[in-house]
């Protein structure tokens, strides 16, 4: 290869994950064993463009691998946006003659690299950052195995007072526009029902899948709602229509937010970390570009970015199947 | 003592907390310790009235010391605010020939066990458990430590993300109309700002606070605020208005909600639920009655029910100087 | 099918581990759905010679699916294994007109079944819960999840402390002859060093890399030693070989414990027994016999029950590899 | 006052507790706010001797309230048992104008302070920091608080296999020589039987009780033994007697060791340091000297350091009794 990689770059960008910090430990760690240098980016791309950058080290990671959220900081960039950020960003590259760049991020921030690489051909790979499990090539993201547990905890937390109360709630999960967190997290708290974006199962349907599980002599129950549900109400409509079909029930409303994005990732995110980091910068020592890291049958694999942007994430049925098992 | 207590029922009432388990748990086992008989009592005084009843026995509460909610569950009851209500009740109880009744509850539940004893001479010892912490009379209710524990942990995430994103989010936490909750668990977290009912900030001196706080260099930001909070604005509305007075903020809200009203009891309260247990019975079996068990300067005491209901509760002004001093 | 299947029972057996009670719940479940009755024998193949039986119904597993341990107890039989022993379980299973069994259970479990099956010809469907990680036909048996978090958040911990004092620590982790748990949750912790039955380091080398470390400035270090290691000392033989050869170490042990098979299951479990458990009375129902429910490729599949006991469950060397890179 | 103070210095001495970072944070931000500069001191006396000093600002200290361990880490020093030693110590503090220093440790550690402040007259404070709670003159100490925690939840844990196998578990925690965190942490995790130093129950009392409970018709127990207990024997030895002793038991043995010392600190812990600390650094810019601050009837209070050193620290006996009447 006549451009041996010396200098690799890694960033995290959109909205932060836990066992991001994992994953910029094993970047960090994997370029000290290959003796290839490594610069930290704070904020994404808008630190690419202000050329906030830093050295890292071995032992600039020390003592991260279990911290929530990202050491350089995240942020969404509109001037990376135009060509003149972009043209930006890519100066400040050069003049620290890095050579590659790992981007740990979701769609959005794959789209950048994308772009970045078409326009300076600059050799870019992903690393699935983000807890809401919807990027195609990839079977988890970094951080949702976490969200799960922590929005699955909580809902254990609620169950304890609904069912003190034989109370009816409503807690809305995150997910975007999917419902991974919801159907999961949903299945694992035992859920009465779950409400997801791909699935749409009526007003009608739940209403009646509660009355049967009120008759069926259960007195409290919890319905997950993923944010992106389509039923055109949102938890709060859902929770009032509820109510004025079911008198009998007392409702009410939960929305855990933000706190599903933090938090020391679990040992399966933190381990996922270290396998992606390493093979993100294998990858670009092996100069290739263009690719993201993922997780597919338990194996670290590859996936072309405009792959991993464009394509289908979907759910499993049988999962969707099992919780109405479970629910009968 | 010509009236010997026999038999001695339990029950849960108002808003569950962590640790009435607890309590359960050990005024069952003091009964057996005195044999003395022991009945508990569904969704308290409704269940009174309705004469839902089930024997319990030391292994009727064993593997419960660690649970959230109540076995007994709880509910509020406004049949028992009429004297037809009471009636029904005080038959019950007599039709089981229980001479002793312990109330966990808060002031509400209090109340009616004071109406109660007045119309029938009938004796009433309360247990103060409630999250809330608005007991007069005892230093901590039962679930307090618990839920102090489950907010400042929720903190804990959202700061992971907050500081990621160089975010101002507002907090919300429960505490009813008293702060206890936002002061301790928002000085816990290490919050920047804590608005509590017992002091009116101002929405020109948080501003101030904030704005203060970011030229010192701080990029992100969490603003505790109490369910109670008596700045004319919920905490919606507090963003809002933050948002536009200080646009180089990105504002966040998150309300807790009643996740905080469950979990598993920290050893605090199981500890405290323990010995509160133990002497309400013994109080009982000494004849006495009107009485909140409670614990003032680490001991087991007694207040009137009376006070315990019209008691001030005050929050320590010493911590309010400390969250002054740690957020300068 | 001639012989429709009309009642199930379902049992835990041999090391308990976090799951079992989601599993119990499913199958539970699931009957529920195909209107199979269940039956649940309480402590494995013991009870089902004694003949102790309860009938199950969806309200039986209410609120069971978050907990640790197994209601259905657990146990290991010598007796089953004697003819006599297994005609006189095979009587009771024909006098309450069981005609399929689910055990929960470890390849002792499977084997007990794949013996009764032979003599009997009675339908076995295994569904693997153990921690260790340790059987072939499933990338993950249930508990396995939950026990690497609650080793590797204790590793957290002593992490803590290890740091605080510049202290060298060797932590001892469950797995039996395997080193799954090790392997992930020393790299989930960051530990320095791992030391598995699957690959023998030696103690020269172990010794040599801790020099490194030390070398490399690290002032605190955590090895993480599989129970089943088979460096011909055990955990305390190898902090006195350390100390030894390293007296500018601070050496520590500690073993982690039984805690690592309890505790409150992982989401990941939870959902994995849920989706086994339907499974498994399926197959039953289906006129399946002598498979394990597993999970491969994040599919629910079956593997017949002999090559799950006699099958060899490797290790990711991969893994490994990432282990080294991360602690050079 | 003649000699206003200017610098102050900090340090964590002995065994880490968690807390001592909510502490350390609270020092240096009490100092911003009275425009006292701050400075650190690595490993407690061994770094005062070496001059091992850092300046601390309130930047410095962001984002650690919630941490385990010390970032000032700690240490054991020989070397200032020695009068060359606080020498040296002593022209490091002179060198660097320090004026008062704060300790946050345990008694070793305070009696190092008071010898040093006789022999130069050096204004030394005392903040109790250690997970014993065995310092006189505060009702608790940094750390205890989620000491009793960890101690617990590892319990609940070891609870959920031992009921599954019908076993009986001897668990010894930490406490030195003091029996509280045995106490309370199995009273609160409804532990069968508690042996700690400050009562000798004698092994045959402990068998009786054992198999009272056994009768009594439970199949599995938990025994939280004292590291300091004493009976005589270690807890290995204890198992073995019972096993001999009771042959219907099937024993097993968990130490629970280290991890009782990590972790991130209790809400209580952290709002008791962050008191403390304001304490302390007040004491100091008042002019006065040799004081343990700590807590007495939920207020912060002052004690002499050479009381708290010889102090006789005694168990609650009235949480014995409860103990004992649990546990019938």
């Amino acid at each position: 290869m006549g451009n041996k990689i010396k200098k690799i770059a890694v960033m995290t960008s959109g909205g932060d994950s836990p066992g991001m910090n994992s994953a910029i430990r094993s970047v960090v760690r994997t370029c000290a064993y290959y003796r290839t240098e490594c610069v930290g980016i704070y904020r994404g791309y808008q630190g690419m463009i202000e050329g906030d950058f830093i050295t890292m080290t071995a032992r600039s990671v020390n003592n991260i691998i279990h911290k929530g959220g990202t050491i350089l900081k995240s942020a969404r960039s509109k001037e990376f946006m135009t060509p003149e950020g972009r043209k930006k960003a890519y100066e400040h590259l050069k003049e620290h003659k890095i050579d590659g760049l790992v981007v740990i991020g979701g769609d959005g921030s794959f789209t950048g690299g994308v772009v970045f690489n078409n326009e300076y051909n600059f050799p870019v790979i992903g690393i699935p950052g983000t807890i809401d499990n919807d990027i195609y090539g990839t079977s988890h993201t970094l951080g949702y195995d976490t969200a799960l547990n922590t929005a699955m905890e909580a809902i254990d937390k609620i169950r304890d007072t609904a069912s003190s109360h034989n109370r009816l709630f409503f807690v809305e999960v995150m997910g975007r526009d999917a419902g991974f967190i919801a159907l999961n997290a949903g299945v694992g708290a035992g859920a009465e029902e779950i409400l997801i974006p791909e699935e749409d199962l009526g007003l009608e349907r739940m209403l009646e899948s509660l009355k049967k599980s009120k008759r069926s002599g259960k007195s409290s129950s919890i319905v997950v709602v993923a944010e992106g549900d389509k039923s055109g109400k949102n938890v709060y409509q859902l929770a009032e229509y509820v109510e004025e079909n079911m008198p009998e029930y007392d409702v009410r409303v939960s929305v855990l937010g933000h706190m599903q994005r933090g938090g020391s990732p679990t040992c399966f995110d933190r381990v996922l970390a270290s396998r992606m980091g390493v093979k993100a910068v294998e990858l670009l020592i092996d100069g290739k570009s263009n690719l993201m890291v993922g997780l597919q049958n338990d194996k670290i694999t590859t996936t072309d970015l405009d792959n991993a942007i464009k394509g289908q994430c979907d759910i499993d049925m049988e999962l969707l199947r099992v919780s109405d098992i479970m629910t009968t």
